[in-house]
């Protein structure tokens, strides 16, 4: 939909706009209204570069868009009847629960390996370990390669799948021939479309699960579904969407924590909506409370950090980490929350 | 604690500092640390004026404060063992629930009056309806004092007690006048202190409860406390915190949810907190997700939007309001979450 | 321009729709694309009551305005050929430029004095000095009457035209009665529609300057507007806008420096722009090059703050308060940059 | 520093936090103020496990860190003397304008032929063109690695140095085997560590000029100076700071400008800053005036997209970039701001 500066174009305005879409197979449409006359594009309008040129010419108030740019992540496409399954559960159908350490240390597996077990007891049904990091700072702790080894061994551990975040291509083949079952794009990579394309090519066949968290700015919400619509387009649709809090940070928090948005994500696509409560606040003590607010309003999952003994973690670990005992006390109280919440309806 | 842009003051500007901070009262010590020295302001550091005029200094590259700038809101206060009661509810024992109109219409008073009845059914503990309401338009509806007639019978009929924002010194004293129960300061005028001063001297000694909602700007949380300060500083402690969602939305809501902004309030105040989800969301089928949500965060309360005919009121009613179905089930909801999440602690 | 959710409106839905429209005099014309059908309203679309009644039914998806909101303030309006004069400029033919004080010392008036003759020297063209101050902290100074007297004093030693930021009504009738030139809407009442109602009706006659402060939220633009023609309705289009910075603050700012914002408001207000640069930045040292930036933007005029001796200075002089060589040196730059800018056109 | 909660510390409490900051060489000093006792950490505190423990406690309230995170980048660091050339330009010496098309159209390769020669023309001093894109929609086009070529002729036909975006390993080592003379790491990836490690490792031996955008998310300043430490640290200090905007977008622009950073980045950096007016405003109309306060602020350079035929271009270019004469009209002007404002000096 076209809007003119003026009350309509003039017909060499209308000439020229209409060189513009015809090589991109539209036409143009003219809505007279008691004041305005406006324009609507008739064809498919999806292409960047007709809209970018449109909105280039001077006497062009803006141009609305009135179809999805999401052929495969949109709520209607075929995809809509799609399930995702992880270890046990199958999204939608139970809380998934993933819990475990921001960081693995690569010389203290131990710990990683009685964090599996209780969190495994605590009720979680995936197991996420860091095994590399992004860090602002570049002298602090990057990870260690060995860290998936660890991971993969708590795996065999527990028969929990295990999560990874990957940074990059080389980080992606080794987690991916290490077998894990889930792969992470951090929130300061989730525009990375290099990576993203990377991650799709290199899962296409495998359909691993992909967990895709949300960007650390306020960016409209077809930016991050278009960011996991990277993904999918390569054939494998088991995408996860992940909101983690942005910036900038509500006063004392970490971020601004973001589960509000989950009915927003639930409106445009299909895809599961798992949040994660930890990087939102940022502080043990705040977890469980945002971990809840995100079942209220819809999520499917949770991703919670978790370590059996917090302040000897490495990474996030010793602010952020839910100790065994909450963490089950919070996962107890959010599948209560699940069952509950699941009459609310508005007519 | 003063931190010097270099690693310390030299004899002449520690001298200069020294000057600005006695008549103040206070005095300097300075903390010799491996690389650098900073300076602790020893004595009641709250004078604003003392720390502008220090931050004016070229030489400093910033003053943190250390305590806290609220005297009778800190959590610390003797008034941290105050309890506010409205109506039969005693905030922290149970939740409270203010539900109605956006906006009272006054040429159909039964619409308040059957909203009135139903909310009550349904369980609210307080009737809202508005009488003026602040328009971005300055040519849209803007309240008929008629209304507070209408808003005071709903009352009688019901004995639910009623609240009103008032914008104004005019329309604070017809609305006290008229024996509501509490008064509310809009988000427009959060930072209107003299409405503040002139609300705090009003209601100082009846003790009429005051509903402060939080400023559309993402301002620190002690800006949000300290005009509460403002009115119980005249000395009536009954005033309610009510975030409502800040500016600018999330993409699709009318404002950015911040209910999750309750825990962080109360680690600095004892004033009740109590959440507004229908303007935080701006849409009917939004509210009862939010609305958990807040009951997840620990709000003490919910001001919650309904209508018996949401489509045909006036103000935001045909957008916001739920319907007395759709209320009741997302009190029940909240009132079930609300003893759900009690004993959940983190050590 | 009404977009359902699905391709089309039901019939019934279309007549739901209509129905709501007809009352208010407008029509519906569907617009029957190659995929969708959209719905534009025909008749005046400005009723707020309707498009929110339209936006509350289930089965739609967005309303967009295509109407301005502002009828008076509107680019296109009669006023556009209005021209502004405050003392000895006309707005737009000339940089106007506003210094003074942030907060008028009642125990001290020679420093007013003393900054009245030193701006004028400076080539300032009016003189702001703060009588009432909102403080965040209601144990601050607030600002003493008698400071009126001592603005009005500066005002007949150099005669400039003085300015004076009012909070209330009782300010408001004080400050006229004494005779100031221009008054002020501070950030925190920049949506305080009581005050703007007030100061609307209290000008309407006089045709007293008002500059309207934006406010602290990054608020859509129009509101920004709309908030002007509160006052202008009343008769008077003496009005100035004045972006001052927003929050959430650049890392290191008082606030979010908005002087961006001049063109955009240029493009749909004849409003002359004044931009405030020592409350965007909070520090003198950072002043002069925003001012300079706000004339790149195409600002109209500036509103600057300056004391004789800035360290003696009470409210945020200390902080903000240029010294007089240090605004001379910034006027003399911006009206060379204003001078130098005037032919920047793209084509 | 760390500020507990209470008043002081318990000795159990000093007992376990000084169990946490010994094994990191660190020990602890009270100051013991009048109210309150706060812990100066006594050593390198910049290690953020360290400081992540110690945040970890419950009886903490916040630390506040003294020392800067960045060793290379700090304004105090030996590389404050290093100067960067680019072509015939210093940077710090006269203004860099870097100008050019937002993306290379490959199968018209005379489009960037001729712009080379008129940005050459209207005073640029080297060539931006981009080779590959990152896009929102997977869809759109995303560069084409055949451009790289037309980039390298439009060198050698015009001698200006040429820049180029890279978005992962593979691009960055065709660009650089082509022989670009400045790389660009996008927005997107301004917080993709292992693309910074992978150009600073890179680019350790052939000091080939970085140019860093700012993030698109107001993340806080020391964020953006550590990415570009990330680079510096392997040996290259030829890094550029350039803000371009960030969201969310000022009501009408294309993000919100953020020009004003650059004072605050020099108050902590060396680094020369580059403004990039195109992306933060989005339109053609109001880049000059962007460009401009962007040297009002103290901006060292710009990035300038322009094209001979704008509406011919690919990419962002129909919106964005300014036709020769714009361009060397906005040069011009910005060059003649650059000289008027060296003398602007606060006290």
């Amino acid at each position: 939909m076209i809007l003119p500066k003026s009350n309509r174009l003039t017909p060499a305005q209308l000439a020229e706009v209409t060189a513009i879409v015809e090589p991109f197979g539209c036409g143009l449409q003219p809505i007279v209204g008691a004041v305005r006359t406006i324009y609507a594009i008739v064809g498919d309008e999806r292409d960047e570069l007709m809209i970018t040129r449109i909105e280039g010419l001077d006497y062009i108030e803006r141009v609305d868009r009135i179809q999805s740019p999401h052929k495969l992540m949109d709520r209607r496409s075929d995809l809509a009847s799609h399930r995702i399954t992880l270890g046990s559960v199958t999204l939608g159908e139970e809380l998934l629960v993933i819990a475990g350490q921001c960081t693995i240390d690569p010389k203290n597996p131990n710990f990683l390996y009685e964090t599996a077990h209780a969190v495994k007891e605590a009720g979680a049904n995936a197991l996420r370990g860091g095994v590399w990091k992004p860090r602002t700072n570049p002298y602090s702790f990057q990870g260690d390669v060995k860290s998936l080894d660890i991971l993969m061994e708590a795996h065999r551990r527990t028969g929990l799948p295990v999560d990874a975040e990957v940074m990059d291509e080389t980080q992606l083949h080794l987690a991916l021939d290490a077998g894990v079952h889930m792969l992470q794009v951090g929130a300061r990579n989730a525009l990375n479309y290099s990576l993203l394309r990377a991650i799709g090519r290199a899962v296409a066949d495998r359909k691993t699960i992909v967990l895709l968290k949300r960007g650390l700015h306020m960016g409209p919400i077809s930016e991050f579904i278009s960011a996991a619509e990277y993904i999918v387009s390569f054939g494998n649709p088991n995408v996860l969407l992940c909101p983690r809090g942005t910036a900038p940070a509500l006063d004392g928090y970490r971020n601004h924590p973001d589960e509000s948005i989950t009915p927003l994500l639930k409106e445009k696509t299909w895809a599961p909506v798992v949040v994660d409560p930890s990087h939102s606040v940022g502080k043990a003590s705040y977890v469980p409370a945002c971990a809840l607010a995100a079942v209220a309003y819809g999520a499917d999952g949770l991703c919670i950090e978790a370590h059996v003994q917090p302040s000897k973690g490495i990474g996030d670990d010793p602010k952020q980490a839910l100790t065994p005992e909450v963490l089950g006390e919070t996962i107890r109280q959010a599948r209560q929350l699940w069952t509950l919440r699941q009459p609310v309806k508005t007519s």
